[in-house]
């Protein structure tokens, strides 16, 4: 049975410095768990209000509970029957792929939601590497994990000082930022790889960032009405540039 | 200054059933309040800590409050410093035009966020029409009006019993639905009007509405890796579709 200690302990995981510290963090409910498992991720502890789960989950260490207390430890507002603890993988960026895929780079990305339908539509779009500025919202924020459905367990996430990253790429990489002015990204040249910089979601591409950015797109506004939306939701906009770059891959 | 009565009223229009009853909702945050209003809605009431902001909004009753007492009635995490109570538009379903544009019914959309993108992001796609089934969230939670950034203001939203409407229609209307088996949207030949039925987000198009779906399409995923997402955010899936219609006309 669940205790009191192991409440405490998976509560602390709800917050980024224990995440951190013991190199942990969850999901919920049993579509995003097993899809993580058939990735490769082992989940480390797995609670769960249902009898009988041994069977599915053989080699590891299952830990039954009330729903009452797995709702204590819940971060969803309606709690699931599985609750499971898995441990980070441990990603790192491959300097020497870099220059052969299309990769995305989130600067400043503040909204968990947004980050996880960013990772969930990288996945989508076989884009397996995004870089994020070390001041972005932690992946394994649990609220990351259940809007990626999953696809954290496939996506390689890294985090680094933009700086540091930058200098460090091979020069000849295009560096793609969405900005207002922008070229229309349905009628300008897109390489088959690159870094598309996804930008804050109420400032847009930071200032130390944009001597950086080697081509300049941008999403048109269909509309005729001035006082349409001025900007796109940060995973819409690249989410359509993503979608943009494969389409003309596949012609 | 905002009494404890004001407090409970605008409180209450947290609740569909009295922003029903009152025709009334909220939005807060400068730019999104500035945003409707200039797309032509009215604030009935304005809360706000800023001193003298009636040389800015001469003709609405200004309701002065401590950042306190804001909080008390904010449905944000970090307050602002303005809110606004709005009438509801009286949106009605143009028939005679139907035919004419591209537009989006919403089957069964639950999460607030969603709707709010969907409803942006049409906004941006220059599509001025979306139906939602009956059982579809509110428009005017005060979550969707937020993700809307404003753009509730812009675009018609109507609820419906679904087979009243698709009864109702004109049988040369075209409309769409995203199968994962469906035909592959950029290569199959898109109108540039219809409809595009946008299914829930756990179960995709309700059962009861297949039979009004008259073309199938899909959005193909890139990945190579079986173990990919097997499906994209619902208001993603939404902007990728628009995206493809919108760029046809276009080119």
């Amino acid at each position: 049975m669940l205790s009191k200690k192991q409440i405490t302990f998976f509560n602390s995981l709800k917050l980024k410095k224990y995440r951190k510290k013991n190199s942990l963090f969850f999901a919920e409910g049993q579509k995003i768990i097993n899809d993580m498992i058939a990735s490769g991720l082992i989940p480390k502890y797995i609670v769960t209000t249902i009898e009988n789960l041994s069977d599915q989950y053989p080699t590891i260490e299952l830990i039954t509970a009330k729903q009452n207390d797995l709702n204590k430890i819940s971060n969803l507002k309606t709690s699931t029957d599985l609750f499971a603890v898995f441990e980070m993988p441990e990603n790192y960026i491959d300097f020497n792929v870099l220059n052969k895929n299309l990769i995305l780079f989130c600067d400043n990305i503040q909204n968990p939601g947004n980050l996880g339908t960013i990772i969930r539509t990288a996945d989508w779009f076989d884009i397996n590497q995004i870089i994020c500025s070390d001041n972005t919202v932690d992946a394994y924020n649990p609220k990351v994990v259940q809007a990626s459905m999953g696809s954290i367990a496939r996506v390689n996430i890294c985090y680094v000082n933009n700086d540091d990253f930058f200098n460090k790429i091979d020069k000849n990489i295009e560096v793609y930022g969405s900005f207002l002015e922008g070229e229309n990204i349905y009628h300008t040249e897109l390489k088959s790889s690159g870094i598309v910089v996804i930008g804050n979601e109420g400032n847009g591409i930071s200032e130390n960032m944009l001597k950086y950015i080697t081509k300049r797109i941008s999403i048109p506004s269909f509309s005729k009405n001035s006082l349409t939306s001025e900007s796109l939701n940060a995973s819409i906009a690249t989410a359509l540039i993503c979608a943009e770059f494969k389409r003309r891959t596949e012609i």
